[in-house]
């Protein structure tokens, strides 16, 4: 399944951006398409923070990707013209090395004794599997969600790397609304009795913590409107509810919908993983690069960025998008805005195709 | 403390709105003003979903009520013109009979036996209440968030019982984004290792399901925009965070705010009133009175109706307060809608007092 997932070992130190080193890290990373002589062509994608490196099927993977509509021959990333390369986030449990992973320096699971895990670090992943792959210059980064403040910190860090920039449902910080849910998504996971401070077994793992998580994530990353409309107050056929004598138990198609999508996901995704990329997210500010959030924009080099925000969204507002548009513009850049009406909120990027398939295929034209 | 607080005794066998009895339930309430000898002057105020019936200070109780501002001599409900009555809800665990109540037909508490809960029952429990205080008609009927739908509940069962209907951050029903905020909330309880199927002990509460939960409804009680304002980015100065040490404990303000916040209400509360009040809230539903929500909503008789929504509400949006304006109006009746841009979300009708003791006035006028 995962034949077409590669690893760079960077040898050495890895300097981690808020203190600590990690000892020869493991990036992972898919590509498609073909590096010209030039080396010019290549197009670094960040991911959201629960993918892994697979956004697209392959000749050695074919199964669909994560965003299999947007990249391969002929669609919006057309891999003819452009060498994509998807990197698996550092601290993510999908290849690169993570909580998750063995430190050769101990010879056991880092688990929670990983060092501070910042979206910086995740950029530099970036940079130096770049650096690997013999590439000087970048035609864009891209990055939605947790990938686009990756995609910001690596402008910020490496100024002059990428001609273009590609953004969206991400923002230049997490306001305190969306620091809110992940500092109750992670508690929800370190209260479950089989956490054990980080030390949980293979045959124990907080999953009940990891689905309540989970659903919470499901929650937050849809719109209320797309559930009225698909959902509305529909029962479960087969409902054993107050009704049927389990007081408690599933009555609407919503509680069910959450249920059956939350048990999928658990056990794919390392719990300390999840906990390391989440306070990432948090503690990922532009301010850090400039004193303020427009310093820090100014700083960016991007020619062209196209930023990309829907109105649904509650983790990352519209406001944030039109914020991130003022801030990478002037100063010789171009900039596109474009609002969308999605009703898919935050996770529209992964679902709304029609919508997003001619605006990322206007912005490689 | 809660002198204040009055039981009446329903004599004989009390039918729930969806199967069951109860026999000789309590409920509590708290009153203020005079009953006059036309007994004309009455307003019942159903309440949210965790409030007591201690609305307002009084002579017995002088401890600040969570209406305060809005009930009182010379306030918005002005008691030297009404009498004005405020009950428990049934179901609830501050003097009303709710799953923390015994069952006088086995001595035992009733927990998870209590029979399905319905805002039908909580509604008939203040008719049944105001019918023992000798009052034929109401003045006004009021009800803020669960509280408004309790006494949408109230309108449909007894028809030309109120003149007036006060509601605000409410609606006719619960859409499928309120239900998996409360669903995911009963969960949280639920698996918590102290819950043991509703039989807790008084020395291990499900406090940690309890909080979790409480931490999601503050979330979604306020608005993003008010957090963003009111906390921005800060620090916690003395946070032992990822930078101190302790890898994930709080290091924002929002995330201390929320501990501090949550810690106050847990123990408090039942938790298994709490899953029955909850679960009552996404049950309820006009259509059930009618077929439809606009059916249901046409045979509502009050004359009068003020309905307050506030445009950051994530629980009850503002379209939800539109439809209820709608439904209410037309056949002689007169609506006041009212769409307010608070930024304290669902719980406005709690906090922003300079907007809401004008509007109550008005309608008490």
């Amino acid at each position: 399944m995962a034949k077409a997932r590669r690893y760079f070992v960077y040898e050495g130190e890895f300097p981690m951006y808020r203190g600590g080193t990690l000892l020869r890290p493991t990036i992972a990373y898919e590509t498609w398409g073909e590096l010209n002589d030039a080396r010019t062509n290549a197009v670094l994608i960040f991911t959201g923070m629960s993918p892994s490196a697979h956004a697209a099927s392959s000749a050695l993977d074919p199964s669909p990707g994560w965003w299999e509509e947007i990249i391969g021959p002929g669609r919006p990333i057309d891999t003819h013209r452009y060498f994509v390369i998807c990197v698996n986030s550092l601290g993510s449990c999908f290849g690169s090395t993570g909580p998750a992973s063995i430190d050769p320096r101990t010879g056991e699971l880092y688990r929670l004794n990983f060092p501070v895990l910042s979206l910086e670090d995740v950029a530099r992943g970036g940079y130096e599997l770049v650096r690997h792959l013999g590439i000087e210059r970048l035609k864009a980064v891209v990055g939605p969600s947790m990938g686009g403040m990756s995609a910001l910190a690596f402008e910020l860090q490496f100024p002059g790397m990428s001609e273009g920039l590609l953004l969206m449902s991400t923002g230049s910080r997490s306001l305190p609304f969306s620091i809110a849910l992940r500092s109750l998504q992670r508690e929800m996971i370190m209260r479950d009795p089989n956490f054990k401070g980080g030390n949980y077994t293979p045959d124990a793992l907080p999953l009940t913590g990891m689905r309540l998580a989970r659903k919470l994530g499901m929650i937050t990353y849809r719109s209320a409107e797309e559930w009225r409309i698909r959902f509305g107050r529909e029962r479960i056929a087969t409902a054993v509810g107050p009704m049927n004598g389990d007081s408690f138990g599933p009555v609407f198609e919503i509680e069910s919908y959450l249920e059956h999508h939350a048990n999928k996901f658990t056990g794919q995704f390392d719990p300390n993983c999840y906990l390391y990329l989440s306070r990432a997210s948090d503690l990922f500010d532009v301010a850090d690069h400039g004193g303020t959030v427009m310093e820090g924009l100014k700083r960016i080099q991007a020619r062209r960025s196209m930023i990309i925000g829907v109105k649904t969204d509650f983790l990352f507002p519209i406001d944030q998008q039109r914020e991130l548009a003022e801030g990478l513009s002037g100063r010789g850049r171009q900039v596109e805005f474009v609002e969308l009406s999605s009703l898919q909120g935050h996770d529209s990027f992964l679902v709304d195709m029609d919508n997003y398939r001619p605006l990322i295929a206007r912005f490689f034209a």
